[in-house]
């Protein structure tokens, strides 16, 4: 078997600066972990918020703590840090090879998507974002490690898309038109996600869109560990 | 323009965890950063050692330390944390958006390759690895971001593959050929380099070897920025 996981990260339409942060941190017994975070607003503001809680978690998951206290860590610290007046949504989804399982940590109210071949499920188990008050906890998730696993999460701006036209973005349809290709590989899935809600928006994103797939695939090759980074550089950035 | 990074990464041969920690992170004032160490010996010992300085690295850069400060931090802190026994080879290379330049900054004896177009540098500076002494300094190089360009890193385990068979690995060669095709992606360069040398040392590498790859290549469609991981599950990990 084999890992895959994709993003795909959009700004704001006219903000320069994305108010969302995603890292990818390897895990020190093995695995990697992907953390998502969305500070409240957008631009500078929210983007400082969202680096810090991403910070966190990761220094966190780097010392060997669980992610469930990882993300309790990083919403106490927040609370205090900024008097409970700023919230931030957090997901964190980590491949522990130990356990062979996919761990799902989510503060965050929208859903995220489990698909096992082409049966879809939308996990709306309500979830609060965190920062805002104390005793906040997670939601977590533990699914078994096998071939033809997806997992979606992503930030509200995928959520909102369409609205503000009246043509809400439906995922589970995308997602399930996806799926039903001949295997695709995230990076496709997280594109069409991305770029359906683009669509909706024509052209001009509404908030900071953030959409990160992680499929298990059947081994293809060898045993090399691949990463690859596109950033694009915007003009006046 | 735009920016992509690419890695491809294999264990010693018969060894399970790689010695060699790599992670990307982004830059609080905009731009991305790539960490690599390789700690020394091999398997458990080595990684706990590079994971170390990686995480060192990435909290410092996170907080808004230049590199070549963040570069020396970790180097007192592995020579106070091991009293000088334990030393770890350190490559930051960051493409900072501020400036407009890519900073190569590195704490390894082994070379690195500079190309723009079809002409490969080979820059050989004297550099010694972290924490052996103190005043250990860094050599940095800032080259300005243009399209066309191409920065290769990786770990010695690279340059020593095909050494145990007579057959050193010639990295400007196979660098040059790669060049010489349309227009090649940095996971295609990657790629190339890494399998050449895991040849060389007949499918069994002698050591733990990295590869990273940064191209600056002219824009090709979106805003959107997107990163890929691809994690093989190995039997017994």
């Amino acid at each position: 078997m084999e890992v895959q996981i994709a993003a795909a990260k959009t700004n704001k339409y006219a903000v320069t600066e994305s108010g969302d942060t995603l890292e990818v941190v390897e895990r020190p017994n093995g695995g990697v972990s992907v953390v998502l975070a969305d500070g409240q607003t957008s631009g500078r503001g929210a983007k400082a918020i969202s680096m810090l809680v991403v910070r966190k978690v990761i220094s966190l998951l780097a010392e060997g703590v669980r992610d469930g206290a990882a993300a309790r860590a990083a919403s106490d610290s927040l609370f205090t840090d900024k008097q409970g007046k700023v919230s931030s949504t957090l997901n964190i989804i980590s491949v522990d090879l130990h356990t062979g399982t996919v761990v799902v940590t989510r503060n965050n109210p929208v859903a995220f998507f489990v698909a096992r071949g082409e049966q879809i499920d939308c996990i709306y188990t309500d979830s609060s974002p965190i920062g805002i008050s104390r005793s906040i906890r997670p939601v977590i998730s533990e699914i078994p490690v096998e071939p033809g696993l997806s997992i979606v999460i992503y930030t509200d701006g995928l959520v909102h898309a369409g609205e503000r036209v009246g043509q809400p973005m439906d995922i589970c349809t995308t997602l399930k038109a996806m799926l039903e290709d001949q295997d695709p590989s995230p990076q496709a899935i997280a594109d069409a996600l991305l770029a359906e809600a683009v669509r909706l928006d024509d052209g001009r994103p509404s908030d900071d869109i953030s959409v990160v797939v992680l499929r298990v695939m059947k081994r293809k090759g060898d045993d090399v560990r691949r990463m690859m980074v596109r950033l694009p550089i915007l003009a006046g950035a």
